[in-house]
């Protein structure tokens, strides 16, 4: 009988965190503030993140990070999670490749946003913090802050894209089981809130928005932090014990990737998947290529621009240099509430403008046909989002059976979909929305980026 | 750091299901023909069931049944499952003993179901079938059988009771994404269905009433057969690789359960949980207590009467000996969808008429106390079939507490409940349906058991 799933003991599970800033300096450029044309002082941002949260996202000279005893513990409830050869996937496809995934849907929010969500809810009530604010687009980093915030006895607030808060009921009240407060977003609770609600088509909200409102709280209360789950550096960070496990696994079994592919949305599942794969290219000379995968309907990698812009619409995150579509670009409604984003990870941003990663936009139809040729032969739904990597493997495994090489393609399945059933549906019923290529949109938001003359 | 979670080696995954009527022969007594008060003919059987698991249900001379490698090989896909110490929950708690959980939620379609619908679909293609039908109550054995049949390549149709086709609309998606063909019942499309349909208090079915519509269209087609997720003996067979993982488990573990606790709708998980155990207490002189678990809305076992009774209301299939609350009771609508059976399955029924295992009936608060509890504790959102498990576990380690014993208790978590958030809703915002006691319905009910005079 064949293996297909691969679970690293306990005791091997990394207790540290790959720092990939250590090998990319140069990607741990500083906020600006747009007025002065200087990096903003430390002291707005200490307003609103922990100390140590803040360390971790500057550092560019530790190569690893321990994690703390209390934030491994926690870890363990789903950690180390499995690495699965997809044998049944690869007989559907007729390929020669090999096909693994890493599944983080075993994680108590259904998601890989776990990973980070417990070490900044740790960080923050080990400071004396009292109540966090955070946004959530699909759902999944509202639900891991709600439940990380549960086991370090810390108030949770999060506002929810109001899109996704009326297409994923299911996912509002995971929240609140876990004992999280939602809002829909934009919302009355903020200034920023209420002056977005006036515009029709800001109604919708966008992870954007939601920022705004949650930022807007953190900065009036002292007891008040504000948490993100994607983008920042530190994020990316707490991730790296996705790909590490699987580096380790891969070890285990005596594999190596060829190709990693993850979806996109801010860059914290690929990122932390990947990081520890990336640092053996840079260390080691191996050359696993990174693609990442965003939906055609916020496509920041393929046709956004590398520059400098706002974390969020109502310009409260000072600008990053990051792939952006404007932070003024409201992406059309899609199922993948996740990958909304119009801005990445200034780390994968750096990667992919110095072509150290791949980036590749795919349809919202594609999508679906993977992830339900995925549910039916590896059994498991996955998220929206997450079947975007699933998409882009199968091109891949699809590729190996032309050429007839038999690679080794590892791709992060970042989440489950149960709660994301009404996509499928209409997937299954042919209602997908369709509207995914908002050129005009991009070409508008681009016009309204900030001019920033700050020089590296 | 403590180690939470046990999953044995796939090379330690039992190769053989437990059959426990070798110990309990008395408990496979013959159907019965109501009008002949003969046993039924085997000829009519095997126009609704493969023959080799009809051999099952009838084998009491065989101790082990070896599973086939191709049942084994669909199994590795989520087998073993964890074996989990509820850390947490025991903190909580303040309780010196020790909780364990199984959980088979792990599996494709979310349940424990999944191991009995794959040798059901393996058997039934094996001998040539073409279909199978059957019905689902929660929606948990529709979705494995689902699953199963795209496995095996046999068309799958599954009569959905009405009230939870309509309470789960994600449910019926997760079967179609598996390929399924999902019908609410009472329907249209049996004569049976029909006939149901016509009185207004039929309309939110029953299982008993899909079970009816499914056997019909059995009957009439021989390419089709009808399967069944519980109450048999086969199944109970199929699903003591539940009970004999926890058994290896706590072997390496070097623990022992002194109480088994599980949910009962038609006795399948709980069964499966217990017999490898309940085989030990006969064998070996072990002492484990059993404590089924059903609601007040429907309490098969602890206000039932052990009878000959028909196991669905159109009278279709023969009467069985087992608890029943009488095979025309519709329970009132509650959540818990998998437990509302009006019968329970012969073995458990034999069982808890000797004195073999205990049972209780509680009521949805507390079940959704317990359920959020758990979440909040151990991070998975149970099913709330499962929570029924969970609150009596909850019970039993405050007992402990009290007495200041350190047992250890193991519950099965037969199932996880991201498709179940619509009854956490409720439960969270006091919108509970609290008309859980019955007792008109069921003396009524009683009064119209069918006349069986056979002896046995």
């Amino acid at each position: 009988m064949k293996q297909r799933s691969f679970i690293l003991p306990l005791n091997k599970m990394p207790n540290k965190w790959i720092n990939i800033l250590k090998n990319f300096p140069k990607a741990v450029l500083p906020l600006v503030d747009p007025k002065t044309n200087q990096p903003v002082p430390m002291d707005f941002l200490k307003s609103l993140f922990s100390e140590e949260l803040l360390s971790q996202e500057v550092n560019s000279t530790d190569e690893y990070i321990p994690i703390p005893d209390e934030v491994r513990d926690i870890y363990s409830i789903y950690r180390p999670t499995p690495l699965v050869r997809a044998y049944s996937l690869e007989e559907i496809l007729g390929t020669p490749a090999k096909i693994y995934f890493k599944y983080e849907g075993v994680a108590p929010s259904g998601s890989h946003k776990a990973n980070a969500a417990i070490p900044q809810a740790y960080y923050n009530k080990k400071e004396g913090i009292k109540k966090v604010t955070t946004e959530t687009g699909a759902g999944q980093w509202g639900t891991a802050l709600s439940f990380a915030c549960e086991k370090m006895g810390l108030e949770c607030l999060v506002f929810m894209v109001r899109s996704s808060f009326e297409q994923k009921p299911y996912r509002k009240i995971l929240m609140q089981t876990y004992g999280g407060r939602v809002i829909p977003s934009p919302s009355e609770e903020t200034k920023i809130g209420r002056e977005l609600y006036k515009v029709e088509e800001n109604r919708r909200g966008s992870l954007g928005m939601a920022i705004s409102e949650a930022v807007e709280l953190a900065l009036q209360d002292k007891d008040t932090h504000y948490t993100l789950g994607s983008v920042l550096n530190h994020v990316i960070l707490e991730q790296t014990i996705i790909g590490e496990e699987v580096r380790l696994a891969m070890e285990e079994i005596g594999d190596y990737p060829d190709i990693l592919v993850g979806a996109c949305g801010g860059g914290s599942n690929f990122g932390g998947f990947m990081v520890p794969f990336l640092k053996e290219n840079v260390e080691k000379g191996k050359k696993t290529r990174f693609i990442g995968v965003e939906p055609t309907a916020c496509p920041t990698l393929t046709k956004g621009k590398y520059t400098w812009d706002y974390g969020d619409s109502g310009e409260l995150i000072p600008p990053a240099l990051m792939y952006t579509l404007g932070h003024t670009f409201v992406p059309p409604s899609n199922h993948a509430g996740g990958l909304r984003y119009h801005g990445m990870s200034p780390i994968l941003s750096y990667l992919k403008a110095n072509n150290l990663m791949e980036a590749v936009a795919i349809t919202q139809l594609e999508v679906f046909k993977a992830a339900v040729m995925f549910a039916r032969s590896e059994g498991i739904i996955p998220a929206p989002e997450s079947s975007h990597a699933i998409a882009v493997a199968i091109r891949e495994a699809l590729e190996c059976k032309k050429t007839g090489e038999s690679k080794t393609i590892a791709f992060n399945l970042s989440g489950h979909g149960y709660l994301d059933m009404a996509a499928y549906d209409d997937y299954l019923n042919n209602k997908l929305d369709l509207n995914e290529h908002p050129d005009k949109e991009i070409e508008k938001a681009l016009k309204e980026l900030p001019n920033i003359t700050f020089k590296v």
